[in-house]
């Protein structure tokens, strides 16, 4: 756990009639200013989040991806991307020939938002086309596996219990292992940092991943999904109409209230193993 | 309760190894374009949000009265602001004589969003400046009247029990009454869409309300709060270290984890009356 994803303050507990003074822990928010630099070029400012510090560099990077801006993880300069804590700014430094379209992105970028839907001017700009066709069937995620994910991630997401104010957000393997989580007081931040550490890693696309969400499924978190080529959501909470059409238009396993031992699929359940 | 917000669709219900086909209702999410139009001028495109569908003007109105573009309720031209819900476009038509400054806000809407943070070009553009002053010390709520709140909206809150998708955000007042409520897949737009109505119907500031959240409280709710003049927050979730302090800089009373007969007080105990 960083140890800046939460901070402590005073609190009056008030239970029935009774008051106690009291400490409290809570999950820290921050804004984050993203900038992008291509190559020979200065850094420009694209858009701004409020976010749990941590995980910067793969929150900038997923938020790019899912923007349509990075088509390669070869994009990446690594070397020369930074983050500067004390002014929470972070910057992506495009690679020499990365194909990133500058003119188009400034135009986009100066419309859109970290949200991945708010702020964009133009309704045409909402469904971004995807690197990655999704497999029909595969791959197949097995009953025991499904019901399993919870308890992993509540093993695992340390921070949420503590102060119950962040998003989690995990991947796991067709076997049911956590391969990575991240925490966030944005879900859409949770889901950046999760795709933007593998894009970094040179690791997309997540053909083969579930993508656990602790909370609700909304358009914006399955075309985050979709652009990372992940082919299967798992939420615990409800999804809208739109995150259903979105899920089937893409070939999408769309899995929702999982819990307390039962979930509804909305889309794609041949990749659910019934034994 | 408004049809369009909610829809039906087929899923596959499993409960341990059994799979039921059957119908489930889910919250609309639409995309909604949100434009502005000086006197005498175009409409201009200056946001667009992933909402539940109901009172878009009020949604439209309330955005931009978070952003600071609407300063005084005589500023909105009700008899020239329309929706259109085929295109899923609403338009505030700004009154003669409007005091918006066109320029600045064109600067600002571009690079701004419906989530109030997100896509802001500039940290400096983080903090609004609200027109109201909120008082030290009133209104005072009773502990009988907290602990009534999420009964009134339980009773009232009729699609969020049906679809499980939907955040919902209200007023009350001193006596606990229930003012007003607003349902949305977005917590923002819930906020948008109260705050909105009350700025057309010319009822800001709303200095002797109590503003209540489904959910969790960040930085960006409570200054929608701060924008309308409203005292006292009462999330039942957890609140964000930014949330905090926003509260404590602008006086506002911030409750938190208001369930199971009990509540945090993280800002302004002088609010609440313990007899």
């Amino acid at each position: 756990m960083n140890a800046k994803m939460t901070s402590q303050v005073s609190v009056s507990k008030i239970h029935g009639t009774h008051c106690d003074q009291a400490s409290d822990t809570i999950a820290v928010e921050e804004p984050l200013e993203i900038l992008l630099q291509p190559y020979g070029e200065q850094p420009e400012a694209v858009s701004i989040t409020m976010r749990t510090p941590g995980d910067d560099l793969a929150l900038a990077a997923g938020f790019l991806w899912g923007e349509g801006v990075l088509t390669s993880t070869d994009d990446i300069d690594a070397s020369r991307s930074y983050v500067i804590h004390a002014t929470n700014r972070v910057c992506i430094a495009l690679a020499d020939g990365a194909s990133g379209n500058t003119h188009q992105l400034k135009r986009h970028f100066y419309t859109t938002s970290s949200c991945g839907i708010c702020g964009k001017a133009s309704l045409d700009l909402i469904h971004q086309k995807s690197q990655f066709t999704i497999q029909s069937d595969e791959p197949a995620f097995r009953l025991s596996v499904i019901y399993s994910l919870s308890e992993s991630v509540r093993l695992k997401q340390a921070v949420f219990e503590e102060t119950g104010g962040l998003h989690a957000a995990a991947l796991f393997d067709t076997a049911g292992d956590l391969i990575d989580l991240k925490e966030d007081v944005g879900r859409h931040n949770a889901v950046d940092k999760l795709i933007g550490r593998h894009a970094l890693d040179g690791k997309l696309p997540l053909a083969d991943k579930l993508l656990f969400l602790s909370g609700r499924a909304s358009f914006e978190l399955i075309q985050k999904a979709k652009m990372a080529g992940i082919p299967v959501v798992a939420a615990v909470g409800a999804p809208s109409s739109l995150a259903v059409e979105l899920a089937c238009d893409a070939g999408i396993t769309l899995i929702g209230f999982l819990r307390d031992g039962r979930f509804n699929v909305y889309a794609g359940s041949q990749r659910i193993l019934m034994n």
